[in-house]
């Protein structure tokens, strides 16, 4: 049990390090690039450099391997600051064999998934409650529309890549699991909105302390 | 087990009916106001009942009472067209004594509920997976920031009644256990997902046919 | 005389006392809230308190009654900095009998009003110069597009209570009496525009001095 | 009483014979152009011709002088359809001497004035209540802000002419005088709107049939 | 001399045999999705099959080996429906040994480029004239802010394959030796403009039918 | 060869000098306008002086004539703050006898050229690699679309004036000649690019030290 939701963990670390951005929007930019206050960056200094993000080259080289769990790794706003006003990111989503992303939505952006290696099935479901799924090849793009419950699973026995742009510098993610049984919501509103019993609500629960 | 999900039961009707609006955006007006095709009235005959909106009237006269499951009626732009453009839209809450309207989002707009009568608990969680919680009474104000899960409680022995406002003509609704559990989403991501066994999932998903 | 425009002083001190909002837009948010730099809140002492408004407890208990002025509580970004970056926010308007909320646009927004308790005559004017007008009961909704002249009156003996919707977090109001004649614009533009004489625009203007 | 709103007449004529517009807003283009679909010209016969608007032409060489009152010419996108989805138009201002432009708004966009010649007193007046002037002479530059009321008069023996440029292209006009007395709005609501007694509004709207 | 800007034809093959979008904008999607009229789909017929794009495939298989042009897929809104109204889109680039792709812009969207395999020079110069320039290997990533002059250029020795994100469905390519010198822009302003002679700017534009 | 460019050295000083701006957007003003900080104004001491721009009084009077270059005038929002978020801006372009404004592009808004004086032959290039030309008079209007490359011509032997408008406060300009062949591009990418050898490249290089 100690192991529930530790594929989160990789990713909050890096949250949790951030500074809170306290700007209000992704609209068109006023000037050409936006200089962050916190880099204090004289603006003739700028070169190439601040428009270019490296993130990307350690998931191939330096992981260990074999792993179980997802690795994601995002070329946001946060992570790449000159994307501040460009409304356009990158995720890296590495799949490790029979690994599952689990249902989670980007509450500002639509995702633009490709394929780059193996194979994923994935499938997300509209306000009306259909769902749509779809068994991606290598070289496969799929879309998932804004604000939608979405997923993606590797079937196979080899692991998978896939790289996801998204329309914001800052697309955000919202993961069920964690988010609706490991924030501490009462268990009676659980019980509830499930329409389950106490059991199978805690069993729902991860009992490790990643998710505190 | 067949009531599981009752309570979604009247809004989905009123999603089937209607027409696919294929409109693309919540764009600024560029007009004072805009006249939808399909009503086939000419511009020179729209008057003041074209701006008006009397769905709400019914809540409260004609529903039969004591009810046990939540009431959302929704004043968006597909139940009153005039709201095109215009970038507002309502929705009414009648709760029941111990009702939950379980935990969902909105994927294009901010939630701001105003309890009329009774009163809520509330709660949304954040996407570094933070929760923030609430007790409202009769005159209280609670934003669920764009795209975050959350989720209404009616603790009390007397119903409860909101209003809510939305940022866009047209928000959507996307409730996660109907989302998750009622749409056919493979067994095994699910388990996966929510690290859990096939029983488990089985005892979430609806038994009734209401959310086929 | 000197009671002229009187019903605006509420709403006046609450904005004269505010500070100047240096922010530019109402655009998407690129994060799940906006802590505003004035209240000096560490990110991870925010909670639930934050997204709450709780001013509109104050109509029904504690103001005298019988009155004779239009109260608007506004629950905008100004009041209730969570909506920061929400795009949405709501007034509320106790309307004693036979009192009319005199015609204003709101720049930046439409709204959307529910009529609570009582009733209410409304109407508004597009650029064609066509007027539109609604008499509503309670549950009755009426949206008043973007940037048009509008007005609401109470015809009836009993107070009626409305709450108003807008989407945006700063709709602004520009109420055309005192904008007109409240406001030292000079004497021969108003006496032109208005095609009247001097002395029909002296007795338009306020000679108290709650306008200065 | 016969010549009260005359200055109005020309532009509402251009308003009235015009399509009702079915657009829904002002949004960033996602193509170059936009080809509307009334004019019916397949895209490959679109020439220069379509860019080119020549309305503002016929203003100096063929209108007869002296003139009492304002001419408004508008190169928006119900004139100039090019302009749909560029967000920006023009209208051009000629102001035979001691004319006004009556206090109005814009619901859609700022206004960006130029004084060609002569020379014009402008004023706007802000939400707060606070009214900004300027006396400008040619060559000079003003902006009113988005959806304020605001006017311009030309104080000089000569006639002024300006232009002014909007970020819409469709900004819409409300014109105060012709909205509030000029639309049938009730004789009460007027009267306890501007405070003051029946006569006082029945000599402030206008008599002649043009406003009908 | 014919085989001047050769490396186009690919692209606007596509762009000459696809329709005409009528459509104004790239706006928030006010519904999950927008099925395309031209489609004549049934709402109730949509499968994962719509938000699913294989275009890609095409790339390493079947194209014949060595060439010498740069081969550019787009998957944007004309190729792939389903992203209208999501706000993003792809381009895949493959840059055969000591390829260029020429100086262009997108007049709606940053593009966001990860090298795949091989390596690229890249730069763009921003609106005071400064050029930023990179050297990328596989794994990195460059922003070209919205709107600016950029270019690839694969030095090496084997092929170069890159993935382009845009944020818009629709960004555009203004292609600037193209539209400067292959689009019959008068020999006069051509000459003015570049500070050269005739005979130079005649050196400069293509003599093959290509570019018609 | 020492005059090459010298048009642009105006320009470029004044955008030189001016601090570099960090907003992001061109968003809807949530405010009726934005004092910028850098001017340390307090807001109860702005006057109608804030939003007066008085820049173009200088073209006429103050310039030695008879000129051979292009003189541009911007009054943008890092001339004229009061701009800041009302998404319009003008510049004032005077064209000497046979001068041409070569071909380039506005990132972020459409142009709306009207001509006050003389008379100017001007075109633009869609993405498809159309041109669309047209020969303009004292009063006629013309719509560059938005990121598009276009130019402006002035063929006759007497000055021509042109006020243009922009859709954003701040649209910026990519000079196409500058841009490519004055900021240092690599010499094989602009040989390869424009498909032409060394020497010719080298022609169309500025050799004077003012593009440095």
């Amino acid at each position: 049990a100690s192991m529930k939701y530790y594929y989160l963990v990789l990713v909050l670390v890096a949250l949790a390090s951030a500074p809170l951005a306290t700007v209000a929007g992704d609209p068109d930019i006023l000037t050409d690039f936006v200089i962050p206050n916190m880099y204090g960056i004289a603006p003739m200094n700028i070169t190439g450099d601040f428009f270019t993000y490296t993130g990307f080259r350690v998931t191939n080289e330096t992981m260990p391997w074999p792993r179980r769990s997802l690795i994601a790794i995002k070329a946001n706003m946060e992570a790449f600051p000159a994307l501040n006003g460009q409304s356009v990111s990158y995720t890296k989503l590495v799949f490790p064999s029979e690994c599952v992303n689990p249902p989670h939505t980007h509450p500002r952006a639509a995702e633009l998934l490709v394929v780059l290696n193996g194979a994923l099935s994935v499938g997300f479901v509209d306000t009306t409650g259909k769902l749509y799924t779809q068994d991606l090849s290598a070289g496969d793009m799929f879309v998932f529309p804004k604000g939608l419950v979405h997923y993606q699973y590797n079937l196979g026995q080899s692991p998978a890549i896939a790289l996801s742009a998204f329309g914001s510098a800052a697309p955000g993610t919202v993961n069920v699991p964690a988010s609706v049984f490991g924030t501490g919501i009462d268990n009676v509103v659980l019980t509830k909105s499930f329409k389950t019993d106490f059991w199978t609500v805690q069993k729902l629960k991860p009992h490790s302390p990643e998710m505190a």
